[in-house]
Order: C-alpha cells, then sequence, then structure tokens
C-alpha cells in the first residue's frame, strides 16, 4: 500500500513550505467523492434551498475575509487590494447566481398548448441539471476562478455537486473556501458533498474519466486543457468539457488612433498588460501599431518601466514567463523595448518586458501566449499586413480596437466584422483587463480561447451545465413547478 | 489519376438501379464545397435574406412535390402517405426558421448599459454563426433530416452556410433537394454555395476534418457517429458534433396502467413500434410491463400482427434487421411472441417482430437499439425489478410512461423523475413516434441519444449554430443592429 503525498502550501515570496495542508486524493478518494456529490443531487433539485445555499456560502466568505486574505495572499503573492476585490467579486457572483436561480428565467422555459385540431400535444421544456460535475481551480485566481469561483457558482446554481481538483498553488486557500462553502450547505440543510475538494496532479484526468462526472469546468493551460479535453472527448460516454485554454487577446490600432491619442494609448496599455503581473486571462499580449508609432511605443515603454515589479505565482509559471520572454526576444527581427527580467527582492518578483517586431516577421512563436508581464508590438505598414496578421490569430477571448475620432465608420466596422470572428468580446478604445460579472458579458470564444461555447464569467455561465427536457401530455400537478401554468 | 465512382439510385422494391446520378466527391471537390461555402458566409449575414432564403426554398419544394415524392418514394419505399406528411414538415419546419429568423429573439441579445458610478462599461451581447457547417443525411428521413431538412434550416437560419453529405440510400432525392435550394439562394440573390452537396463515404471524414468546417450535424447510426464525433474532437481545433446516435426510447407501464387499459396500451404499442416499418428514432424498442399483462401482451401481438408489412429502407438495413431480430430471439430466457420475418413480395419487405423476456433475465444485447420494427417486452415482478432495469439504461431521446388514472401522485412524480434524468422529452399516457417541430420541443438527450445538449428538432435547434459575442463600448452607429438601442 503507498501512502499518498502531502500537498505543500508554499509562499512564493520566499519559497518556504508554510505547512502540509493535505494529501493527494487516492483514485479510492476520487471515487467516494464523486459518488457522494452524485449522491447529493436530489437535495440540490429545490432551486429556494440552491439559492439559500449560495447567499450562506457568500455570507460566510465574505466574515471569514481576513483569513481568506492571509491565505490567499500568503500562497499567491497577489497582494491584498488584489485579493480583496477578487473575493468580493467571488461573493457577488455567488449572490448573482442566487438571485438568477429564484428568478428561473435561466430554465428557459418554453410551453407549446395541445392543439387537437393539428393533433399537437401538450409540450413544455425547461432544463435540468447535468449531474456532479468536475471544476479545475485556476492559478491565477486563488478565488473567482477556483474552489468559490464562478465555475463551482455556475454549476451549484444549475443544480449540479461539484468536486474541485485544487490549484496546487493555494491549496491552503482551497482547504478554507471548500470548508466554508461545505458548512455552509450544512447550515442551509444541504449534504456538505455539495462541494468536494480534492488535491493531487492525479486526481483531474480521473475525475475527468469518472464514469458519474457529468461535466468538466476548467481554465488553464492550452496542454493541460487539451490533454483534459480529449480525455472527455474519448469516454465511452463523452461529457462535455468547458475549458478556457489561453488567449492573445490582439489589440488593433489604427493609423488614426495612433497619431491622435498615441500617448494615451501606450500608458494604458502600458497598464492593462502588467496589471496582476500581466497574470489575466485577458492580458494585452500581441497588439497591432502601425509602424510609425513613436508616441505611442515611447509612452509604454515609459509607464511599463515603472509599473511596480512583482512575484510571479509560484516557480513554474515564472520560469515559464522568463524562458518564453528570452526566446521571444531572441528571434531574428525581434527588438527588445523593455527586457522582461528577475525583480527584485522576492524570488518570485520579475519586471515587464515589451518587444516589437515587424508584421513581416512576425514568428509562429509570437502568436503563443506568454503568460506573465509581457506584450509584443507588432509594427504593420498597411491595411494588407495588418490583415495578413489577423488571418494567422486563433480564437480568442478578447479583441480591442483603439479608433481615432475621425476614423471613417465603413473601415471601422470592417474591422470590428473581422474582430468579432476572431473573438468572444470586442472592446473599443477601452482594454480587455476587467471582465464584469454580467448578464452580457461573454468570457469565452473560438478555440483555443474555450473549448465549447459556453462563458465562464456572467450568468450565462449556468447554462454550460443544464440540459433541456420536454414534457409531453403531463397533468398539471405531476410538472416540475415552472412548467405548470 | 483515380476515377471517382458513380453514385447509385436504387429501388429498394426491387433491387434494381435506377440511375447513376452523381460521382462521389474527391478530396478536391470537398476542400472547394468547403471553401465556396466559407465564401457564402458574408452574404448570409442579413437576417432578411437569410428568412428570404429559406421561404423561397420551402416554395420551390412544395412546387415540386410530385417530382420530390416520386424521386423519394423511389429510394426508399416509405409511401407516398408518408412523404407527404415529411415534406409538409420540411417545408413548415423551413418557414418556421424564417419567421425565428426575423424575430430576432433567438438572438438572446443582453444589453447592459455602462454604469460610471461602479466602473462598469456599456456591455451588450449577441450571437454570431460558427462558421460553415457540415450536415450527414439520414437514412430514415429522405427530406426532414436530409439535404433540406433541420440541421440544414436551422444553421442556414443562424446564417451558416451547410456543406451536405448525401446519404446513399437516396441520392437523386439530395440532388433534386440541393439544385432546388440553390437554385432559392439564387432567386433572393445569395450564391449558390449556401448548400453544397457532396456523395461517397469518404466525403464524411474528410468534411469534419476539414479545417474550414466548424461545426458537424449528424442523425444516423451509434457506430459511424461516435467515428465521426472522435474526429470532430480530435482536431488541431476540435468543433462542436451535434450527434443524434440511437435511442432505446423505453415504456414504463405500471400495474395500474396495465390492469385498467392494458388492450389500449397494447394497440398503441403495436402502431407507434411498426409506424412507418420501426425506423424512426422515437421506436419504442423497450417496454417493461408487469409480468401478469396478459391483455396488454395479447392486444400488441394482435395488433403488430395485422401492421401491414413494408419494405425497410436499404439491403444493409434490412439484412441488420433481421440478424439482429433472430440474434435476440435466441437469447436465453427470450420468449417470441412474434416472429420478425421477411415480408412478402418487395425484396426489402419485413413483418414486425415482438420478443419478451423477464427483467431478470435482461441480457445487455437486448438493451441495444435494433432499427426497424422490432420491440422487446420486458417483464417486472416487482418495483425494485423495475428500478434494476432503469439503472441500466443509457441516454434516450424519449421516455414514455403509462399511469393508471388512480396512481397515486407521488409515486407517479418519483417515476418521471427517473425518467427526466434519462431522457430528452418525457411522455404521458402517449407514445414517443411523432415529434413535432415546435418551441418546446427537445430532440435529444443523454448520451448516446445525442452527443450535445442541443436538440435536432424545434425552434431551439438553431442555437447549435452560434456563439456569443459581447461588444463592449462600442458605438451605436457600429454596432449590429440587434443591439442599438
Amino acid at each position: 500500500m503507498t501512502t499518498a503525498a502531502p500537498v505543500p502550501s508554499v509562499d512564493p515570496r520566499t519559497g518556504a513550505v508554510r505547512a502540509q495542508v493535505a494529501r493527494e486524493a487516492t483514485p479510492a478518494e476520487v471515487d467516494r467523492a464523486v459518488t457522494a456529490a452524485v449522491a447529493a443531487l436530489p437535495a440540490l433539485a429545490d432551486r429556494t434551498r440552491r439559492a439559500a445555499l449560495l447567499r450562506a456560502a457568500a455570507d460566510r466568505l465574505d466574515a471569514a475575509r481576513p483569513e481568506i486574505l492571509a491565505a490567499a495572499d500568503a500562497e499567491t503573492a497577489l497582494g491584498e487590494a488584489r485579493l480583496t476585490g477578487e473575493l468580493a467579486r467571488t461573493t457577488y457572483q455567488l449572490r448573482t447566481f442566487a438571485e438568477l436561480v429564484e428568478d428561473g428565467r435561466y430554465l428557459d422555459v418554453r410551453i407549446d398548448r395541445a392543439d387537437p385540431a393539428l393533433g399537437r400535444p401538450d409540450l413544455r421544456r425547461t432544463k435540468t441539471p447535468l449531474g456532479a460535475v468536475a471544476v479545475f481551480a485556476a492559478s491565477n485566481f486563488p478565488l473567482a476562478f477556483s474552489v468559490p469561483g464562478g465555475d463551482t457558482a455556475s454549476a451549484l446554481a444549475a443544480g449540479c455537486p461539484v468536486v474541485v481538483k485544487a490549484h496546487p498553488a493555494h491549496p491552503a486557500t482551497g482547504e478554507l473556501c471548500a470548508r466554508l462553502i461545505r458548512e455552509a450547505a450544512a447550515s442551509v440543510g444541504l449534504p456538505a458533498a455539495v462541494l468536494t475538494l480534492l488535491h493531487g496532479f492525479e486526481a483531474g484526468p480521473a475525475l475527468v474519466r469518472h464514469p458519474l462526472i457529468s461535466a468538466v469546468g476548467f481554465t488553464g493551460s492550452l496542454r493541460g486543457g487539451r490533454h483534459l479535453h480529449d480525455l472527455a472527448a474519448a469516454r465511452p460516454r463523452p461529457i462535455p468539457f468547458h475549458g478556457e485554454l489561453g488567449s492573445l487577446n490582439p489589440v488593433i490600432v489604427t493609423d488614426r488612433a495612433a497619431a491622435r491619442r498615441g500617448e494615451e494609448i501606450g500608458a494604458g496599455l502600458a497598464a492593462s498588460f502588467t496589471l496582476g503581473q500581466g497574470q489575466f486571462c485577458t492580458k494585452p499580449g500581441l497588439v497591432l501599431v502601425p509602424a510609425d508609432s513613436a508616441a505611442l511605443e515611447k509612452a509604454v515603454v515609459a509607464a511599463a518601466a515603472q509599473a511596480p515589479g512583482g512575484a510571479l505565482l509560484d516557480p513554474r509559471i515564472r520560469e515559464a514567463f522568463l524562458a518564453g520572454a528570452a526566446a521571444r526576444a531572441a528571434l531574428p527581427g525581434v527588438e527588445v523595448l523593455l527586457p522582461a527580467a528577475p525583480g527584485g527582492a522576492a524570488p518570485l518578483a520579475v519586471r515587464p518586458g515589451i518587444l516589437a517586431v515587424s508584421a513581416a516577421q512576425l514568428h509562429e512563436e509570437l502568436l503563443e501566449e506568454c503568460f506573465g508581464p509581457l506584450t509584443v508590438l507588432v509594427r504593420y505598414r498597411s491595411g494588407a499586413e495588418l490583415d495578413g496578421v489577423l488571418d494567422r490569430l486563433g480564437g480568442n477571448l478578447t479583441a480591442t480596437l483603439h479608433l481615432g475620432d475621425d476614423e471613417p465608420p465603413a473601415e471601422a466596422r470592417a474591422l470590428l466584422d473581422r474582430l468579432g470572428a476572431l473573438a468572444g468580446r470586442i472592446i473599443l478604445n477601452g482594454w480587455p483587463t476587467g471582465v464584469a460579472v454580467a448578464p452580457a458579458m461573454h468570457h469565452g470564444g473560438p478555440y483555443p480561447a474555450a473549448t465549447s461555447t459556453g462563458t465562464s464569467v456572467g450568468t450565462a455561465a449556468i447554462d454550460r451545465w443544464l440540459r433541456p427536457v420536454a414534457y409531453q401530455d403531463v397533468p398539471h400537478d405531476l410538472l416540475p413547478p415552472e412548467l405548470r401554468d
């Protein structure tokens, strides 16, 4: 018999192991967690109780703010300000889904009354939860895209019990949040197994392969996410895999925009790509600028050079960032406007980097996301060159367009149409970082931005965990409540 | 250089080749068809024109009714009555999608106005077509699930050009319908390439693998569908695969229902499972009856014995039906109440079969769909036995419950809940054959009934070909029309 490996909580500022906070889940523990989740499904059928669970979880998370912020900052070095905002967003998200569940419109109820003349039966359609789902916590959001995050909130709102695979960068934060949610469940009369947290690399594929798991939510790397996507598709019973796998988040700056607002755009770009040490999935990583944008280039370099460097999330991410930035800087034709570099006292700190290259020399490697505070300016000399670069882009979460005040509307519309084909969210004269939790939000996009047409942020995220079911000629007293007249 | 094989149109009543109606598509032809479809995408952006296309197609199909019915009957032996109904359903479907496109509510537009106090941007979400899609024609519906069928109608309505893989059982019907739709496109100023028809087995996987195909619609066998599903998931850019792969369509008859309405249920079952020679995807193939349902069993056998036998769709289907029925009949404990058998003068004709088995002896092979007029009665002696059988069922398009007038509501609700977990549509005291084209229809269900949570019948089918896109801070004159105030 083997003993499961301990799971350490590591301080990224010092590299020190703070504590062993858990053990890696054994295959038997994965099975037990999933079985318990499935057993909790009927208890989640009541919408009022689900709403109560979501609110109780939000209340407990808010009440434990000091402990949560301390744990999350100790494990991620994201800092109190950023984490305070992230916790507020997380509990807002939980409460928003509570309202959504009570409201019921997310069920998209459709009622076609019988028409005896046409021989048509009475048909009523609602939506039903898919079953127990697996959620993968993300490295870069220990709260909002992890244990108490959007995937968990939307899945519980849909009525799906959740088994979360913890992220190894913040296991103590995960344990704390999982305990609070499980206590919240108990406080509203629901089984704690509506959410179970598992640790260890092997738990990931084991969850995706488990016959009783009915869908997966994932935010992470292209490589890891694609592997899990393929496992989900290859099961005897394939299941939906809602993965967010990476995004370049291209920005297009027109000649007119660069000429009129070069300095402002440069400063805005610096703020956006260095925000949170560039560890947002919506970080602008590729910026198409006119070849003669001296003011813009000067402004972005000056502002980024002033940005406070800081620790990346974990040693692996930092190593990948520095290696990725160096490899890109060494490509022929690439000009280093600001060198990405180790950044100071904290062992995981880095300084942001800016590269520039002509559209004609845009290497394939520069079209791959580099996670962390690096952005690449691509200098184009003509609309044809700009088009040529857009032709080479894969799917993205966002695409941003900077226009001049005097941009001809037809050209602006043509550019917006191009970008609409490339991304899930189109931003005009702004920046992609900052993703509102709102009904109209779409946080997804063509592959690899997302592996499905679903969104992982905003109220529409609930739809990923539901499937329609129609009732034909079922009398009122036997119908689900939302389908009665 | 190889010459592409000719595609014959075969009369299933005689086995005679009527004509060579086309040639199998070469890889170059597949590529040309997809490239032309992608080029037609911008022309389909206008909703008014798409609605006009759908109506023009319906008008042309209706006007060509005599030729279409003649071609389809000659290739499928489905008979004029059934095909008249199928064509009416097909053109109704096209016109229904025309109305849906004009109405615009299918876009699920969401508008969150800016809130400067909260720092929230203006966010507006609509939906955009996925791109060119591949549609696979089904053997059993030469019209409603083939070239002019629901997948094509919903995809065109969504704004997606379609490349159809013809079914080899009805290539002439497919050619005729494709020509009419392409003429309809030209008549409203759209390129003919909004729909292209391809023949030949190899065209199927080639389409699913083509880098410019963005989604797939499929209705057919578990084996073929699963193969294509796996190809779609394994692509460098995975794409949605909306497949309908088979369904047992279980029916549960309670003690009270069998005691009060045994004869009526037996007669209804016979009519349902022999309808269209049992070649509907919603054919009730597994019927759970109380062990002492003599009246029901007698009635279903008597009625099915009187059912007019008829030709199956093609020699392969007939061979599989007779072999499948014989293999199931030979299983230990299986009682043959009515033997499935070759059925008369036409070479492809068969007589319906009914098998019975105790729940305790229900072999795994009896849980696999047998396409054609065969149904299996499973005799249960207790609620526990009934539950045990339901536990073994995979996903289904439909599940049907027959209750007595005096059924205790709590028991009825518990059964409906069980069935809701197994199927996409639940029918009470009726039969699953007959699938209304209506907003509340759901024609899908857990795998293998469907490979996604989408529906292939009803207006919600349009959503399979769309993805959301959000616009942030885009001024009115640059927004898509549906997103303006």
